[in-house]
């Protein structure tokens, strides 16, 4: 069974493909869609390295145009680095929905049944394209839409970062091949903003050893 | 108001377009996803220019890297000429799933509250992604996984292409600027492929005079 896995280079990600790996033949997909931390993709062919997939491909996604967010390299705004409430002024317009897409495209070129996102419940509050009746209506699109009609599987929708880690460790995914950093200095996470500061809880609270290399 | 328009270059985008200039603000959307008859964008062009838009932009989209489809300049062979059952082989997956979503994150940078596209009645057969009940999960994908909540409008979607054009000459639009052929012969149509039979047949049976340049 063939399956299309979303590869960001981050631990979410990781975490997924490592569940992917257990029963399926994985083609990777990393998406450059202008993002300021270009770091991450690396981190993707990192990760893509050192596990057993079929193919790992990087594309990329004319998102910059678009953006407002202070994700992406075209804002003159870093991201905020305290936690803020309501909408994540990190969010990209539609991105997952244009991932998504593209992956679809891809998944009905090869033949693939499913396309894994790492989508976790810490993301429900700033993402509208992170929650779990998004993907329910996308897989309803894909149906009607394409021939192979592949589903996405988020297998992460409901935990916590922490869990991730924790689930992730049993898999024995090696964590220092992932980032998540929004501001890195050079091969160090910056270690303030809010996704450093979401990295270091989660591997404290789930009690997994924090192989990162932190600047502060 | 503002909306997005699918603008491809031909007879559907363009009418359609003339529909959406009437009630909103038009910001038009074209893509360049490595079709073999890259003049359509030249159409695009010449269409964009000569109504009242607001901008106009073309993106890159990687689709060709995917593609099994005749209508790619990736496929080894050339478009069918005659008409088949079935799934086109003109199909190019998830081909528009990619655009919609490409314009989702548009609409949803600039606030636009409509999609506009071209699908109409004679798409059915071949393009599950041309079909009304694919774009009403997208419209739902659209409302709980975007900001602006954007919502596809396909006017013609019920319309079969001599209706398109019987339209299109009631709103004035100007045929000579739109482009349908699949295999051109430089500024000709080359009047034998699926699509300029399809074209031929529909002024035809409009009883609207036929601006088109044929080859044959």
């Amino acid at each position: 069974m063939k399956s299309v896995v979303f590869l960001s280079g981050g631990i979410d990600s990781t975490v997924t493909l490592a569940i992917a790996l257990q029963t399926s033949e994985v083609h990777a997909i990393s998406f450059d869609y202008g993002q300021r931390h270009i770091r991450e993709i690396e981190s993707a062919i990192r990760v893509a390295e050192s596990g057993r997939i079929t193919s790992h491909q990087i594309l990329p996604v004319p998102l910059f145009r678009f953006g407002a967010s202070t994700l992406l390299k075209t804002s003159p705004q870093e991201p905020r680095t305290e936690a803020a409430s309501g909408l994540a002024d990190t969010y990209v317009p539609a991105r997952n929905t244009v991932m998504i897409a593209l992956a679809a495209a891809y998944a009905d070129s090869i033949g693939a049944s499913t396309i894994w996102v790492g989508a976790n419940a810490d993301d429900y509050e700033g993402y509208p394209d992170c929650r779990p009746q998004y993907f329910e209506a996308f897989n309803l699109t894909l149906e009607r839409g394409t021939v192979s009609k592949p589903t996405i599987q988020t297998p992460l929708v409901n935990l916590k970062k922490a869990e991730i880690v924790g689930l992730g460790d049993e898999y024995g995914v090696d964590f220092s091949n992932t980032w998540s950093c929004y501001n890195p200095k050079g091969d160090f996470h910056c270690g303030q903003c809010d996704s450093c500061r979401l990295r270091k809880s989660a591997f404290r609270d789930a009690g997994v050893t924090d192989p990162t290399l932190y600047a502060t």
